[in-house]
């Protein structure tokens, strides 16, 4: 089915021509970018990818990552190239509404995921192929093209790191070394050599080869279908905007339409309309693991346990009932609880070492197709490694659910270095994200399986230490509810995680000062119990805020939120973490940092006492 | 003044025991990590760093960064050793107050950062070492001591590629190969080839040694004193908990204190009492750049500018008046529009490559001892990939200002992956940031001049597209600032960047209708100007919040946050970014994510229509 040479350098000649046009018709565009790796695309499609074009959904099919995906002209040249798309859609490009976003996005299918943030590619391709080996156990290949520049990105690093650790002979990079960055020559220029040598340190096969040249890099991907036990990388000596004197090799050409695309059309011999049917692939269905069913863990009230704890318990039991769910963690796993799993699933459990972006990466890599529902789990303050990938995670409408341990300065004595203090504020404003913090272990176990079905990205934030048990087995704990701790209507103190307990002792204790205090458990954060939070400004008239956080972004910003939502009015005091923390007991800490027991009768008594 | 092999075993012994005494008061702490590399450390201080721990502030002093953070034990051992703190406070390690947090922060001289988060150290000594070399001109020399779990980082990768490019022979990196990680043993384990192999491959000099052997130790420290061009990695085989039979290369035994404290520190051989003079360095003083002053750029009223043009212009004039300014980019200098600055300083301007995290460490590496201040730019999106790195920087306390361009949606054709639609939430809840987004050039000017004198980390954001000037240069422009744009009391209408603009065309399309709307410009929304948000309340009765944003943590949670501290109550309408946008013009995305005059016209005008 495969053609000869030649036709191959036709096909590379028309997807030049076809980036050069879509990104003139755009106005915008990288077809310099495009035009390097036009050759390395052309002999893929025809002959080595198996990929169904017409059914995206066959989870036999190869994958293929634009990593580069400023490369999208030529993206979508390819998919005019297999007929998954006409000529005149290819010129709708950059257009309000058209699938051909300025980088590649899921809304154009076989799509997996967006690229377009440098680096991301190749470790969510890492997790495309585990996927394939150990879940799916299907032959696909995952076939990745990367750019010189991004191998600056240290994730693309891990991503090598791992995928020669795990030895994913599914798996192969194209890096089109075009030698030329945005403003300037990369790091490497054409030092293939260098390439080569950090590549096969970390224990891949490095392969390098002319990438314009057919022949040879017919023989590189050969090479890379033959290789058994390591990954492949070609890496492939490239010029930026080849066929075109105007561009070729030019530096000041990046990322914008080539000036007169008639001419340089013309120069590359004009448009042609060859197709490529591309392989399918063999059949087969995705692995399914068997499942042994049971329960979630159900808690006695009083009982006293961490919900990092209740959280590692609760996606051991999920996994028994639901085959769907795997886990992944930063090698934190006996912190994060995510140890229970692994124990008990341990084919479904995976290791992704101290590497959060490629810990986030893998489990976006899991998600494409829907088969897989995966958990990540790391300290809460790490998955700030890894914010851009869960940023872009959102574009690529992946469904995952994080999990972070160890927030806030309830952790004690580790220091401000190992407390979460900014993660609801970065995780409530990533696109249709779920943000819940449970103060008990039963709020845990529930919301971890309401988690599994929220079709987005979600958070679940733990606690270090030991809470009791409030919430008995019988009660609704539902993403966008909230729990009445205590009842009042005298004061409102909305709190979440730790601060419940606090919250609870303080309405204890202004309830023998014949204060009447309400404490409302906003587990939910976003979505928040909207009608809850109106209800107690309704009935109370004032509100105490109280997490363990930031004072921006959080618990309190999203109860202001509600209550603009409505037509309920209250006087708000927000507690919050507003000075660095230092090293003590947790106890210590929470009263420092004023959000303890103390401050927050201290504060609903001011405002009993003074309600303007 | 170093001693011979038998005192630095000696010595060893000591750091071990008072890493398990410091630890076991505690009753927490990491004493398995500290162990192994103890006889690094006390070759390192007897006869290799030159530092004067009597006057911290030196700027000739060499630098000892723990990249291991959590190996703070050993720190504060060597602190001890060399006089910096007595006995009496190595005992206080942990507890509420006490300078020897439980991860090393600057609270404690000459500690230059606060480390913990693994992977951060190495990146950041990298900018003390290109500090070293560009800008102080002093012959210091840089020791980071890391571990081999942190090895998985990307951003360690990073420094190495960094490192290596730059040739820095002033930077000596320590690997601790003690083999186990937290919870197993790392993936490459013993491998001491592999490490070189990976190290070697990025530009570095490797040295792979027994690092219990304190003559071998010796021996790698002068070949890495001695060698020029390129920096130097010892790549040392240790055993965790070496020299305690209970814990030594023992699995499940890291991050706890030692049970048997007394016994192990007699199987260690007993307390000691050794001191260690650490060689000060030569004199010398950091270098200064001559400046030819000049002023700050100032604009005509009307002028199109593009905000991040006028920071580009900025930065370049004040490095004209400022010898201490020096500007960071991540290879997207001709967006951010750093290149002004490259162009009229380049022996103050740094290309970090696509390699964020390295970017933003390496400016947090510079502005370490107070003499230099970074500018650090590349998209506003692209910050996300160094969260972390920024989280930290405030726990160092450090001093440098982000500049992230390309906000929102109103950049038009290159999609979601290019728009920073989280950056102002996720900036925001930084310990102490400042977050500023102008409308115009005239506003940039000013806000860079203010930010450069602001102790802390400021986030400037700048838009792609150009944008009317509307501030006049002798206007009020400062942190905690804003301007009323269009007077107005029927409606208040707070928008910032681009949708001032919008603000404005939609307040005269209201004028039209007889409505009077105030338009306020909130160019700063951290701290943002309450007084005015509280008098927009006051006067108008009826706010509409309008930003290029993600509804969390921006621009509208600011006002509602300033409404929430004031006695004024306004119905707030919050208009944002509420779907992921595609493709098309600005005008089309700022149409469609209803943030633009139209929508917010229609939100202004219901408000009045019905207030409640």
């Amino acid at each position: 089915m495969a053609h000869d040479a030649d036709f191959r350098r036709e096909l590379g000649q028309q997807l030049r021509v076809d980036s050069i046009r879509t990104s003139a018709a755009a106005g915008s565009g990288h077809p310099t970018s495009s035009m390097s790796a036009a050759d390395l695309m052309a002999v893929l499609i025809d002959g080595h990818l198996r990929l169904d074009y017409s059914s995206p959904e066959n989870p036999a099919n190869d994958h293929l990552i634009f990593s580069k995906g400023h490369a999208s002209p030529l993206y979508y040249a390819v998919l005019k190239a297999v007929g998954a798309i006409d000529d005149a859609e290819l010129l709708t490009f950059r257009q309000l509404g058209s699938r051909l976003e300025g980088h590649p996005t899921p809304r154009i299918p076989p799509t997996d995921v967006a690229t377009g943030s440098l680096g991301q590619g190749l470790p969510i391709g890492v997790g495309v192929a585990m996927a394939g080996r150990s879940l799916d156990k299907l032959p696909y290949r995952v076939w990745v093209l990367c750019g010189d520049s991004e191998m600056a990105e240290g994730s693309m690093w891990e991503a090598f790191q791992h995928a020669g650790w795990e030895g994913l002979d599914n798996l192969v990079a194209i890096i089109d070394v075009n030698r030329l960055g945005q403003t300037r020559e990369t790091m490497l220029g054409w030092d293939l050599d260098g390439y080569v040598k950090r590549i096969e340190a970390f224990g891949w096969k490095a392969i390098a080869v002319d990438g314009h040249d057919v022949e040879a890099i017919e023989a590189a991907y050969a090479e890379a279908e033959a290789t058994t036990g390591q990954p492949v990388a070609i890496v492939a000596k490239t010029m930026k905007g080849r066929g075109v004197k105007a561009v070729e090799d030019q530096p000041g050409k990046h990322g914008k339409p080539v000036e007169d695309a008639e001419a340089a059309v013309a120069e590359l011999g004009g448009e042609r309309d060859l197709s490529v049917d591309v392989a399918a692939p063999e059949g087969g269905s995705a692995h399914e693991f068997e499942t042994s069913g049971g329960s979630l863990p159900s808690y006695e009230l009083g009982d006293e346990v961490a919900t990092r704890k209740a959280y590692g318990e609760s996606i051991a039991a999920l996994a028994s009932i639901r085959g769907d769910v795997v886990a992944l963690d930063g090698e934190v796993s006996n912190s994060t609880h995510s140890e229970d799993f692994r124990e008990a699933h341990p084919d479904r459990y995976f290791e992704m070492f101290i590497a959060e972006q490629q810990l986030v990466a893998a489990a976006v890599g899991m998600q494409v197709g829907g088969r897989w529902t995966p958990f990540v789990s790391t300290f809460a303050a790490f998955l700030s490694r890894a914010y851009d990938f869960v940023r872009m995670g959102a574009i690529s409408q992946a469904k995952l659910v994080l999990s972070g341990s160890h927030a806030g300065v309830s952790i004690g004595e580790d220091g401000p270095s190992q407390m979460a203090l900014e993660d609801i504020a970065s995780l409530r404003a990533i696109h249709g994200s779920v943000v819940v913090h449970p103060s008990d272990a039963q709020q845990t176990a529930r919301l971890v399986a309401a988690l599994a079905d929220h079709d987005g990205i979600s958070f679940i934030r733990t606690l270090r230490g030991k809470t009791p048990v409030r919430t008995a087995a019988d009660e609704d704990v539902r993403i966008g509810g909230s729990r009445v701790a205590v009842e009042g209507d005298d004061v409102a103190i909305i709190a979440c995680g730790i601060t419940v307990d606090e919250a609870v002792k303080a309405a204890e204790r202004l309830a023998d000062g014949g204060i009447k205090a309400r404490v409302l458990d906003a587990y939910s954060i976003k979505p928040i119990d909207a009608s809850a939070v109106q209800a107690a400004a309704r009935d109370c008239g004032a509100i105490v805020t109280v997490e363990d956080h930031a004072p921006e972004g959080g618990l309190g910003d999203a109860v202001l939120e509600a209550l603009a939502a409505g037509d309920e009015t209250a006087h708000v005091v927000k507690l919050a973490v507003r000075e660095i923390p230092g090293s003590g007991t947790p106890a210590e800490l929470l009263h420092g940092a004023k959000i303890d027991a103390d401050a927050i009768a201290d504060a609903a008594q001011k405002l009993v006492a003074s309600p303007a």
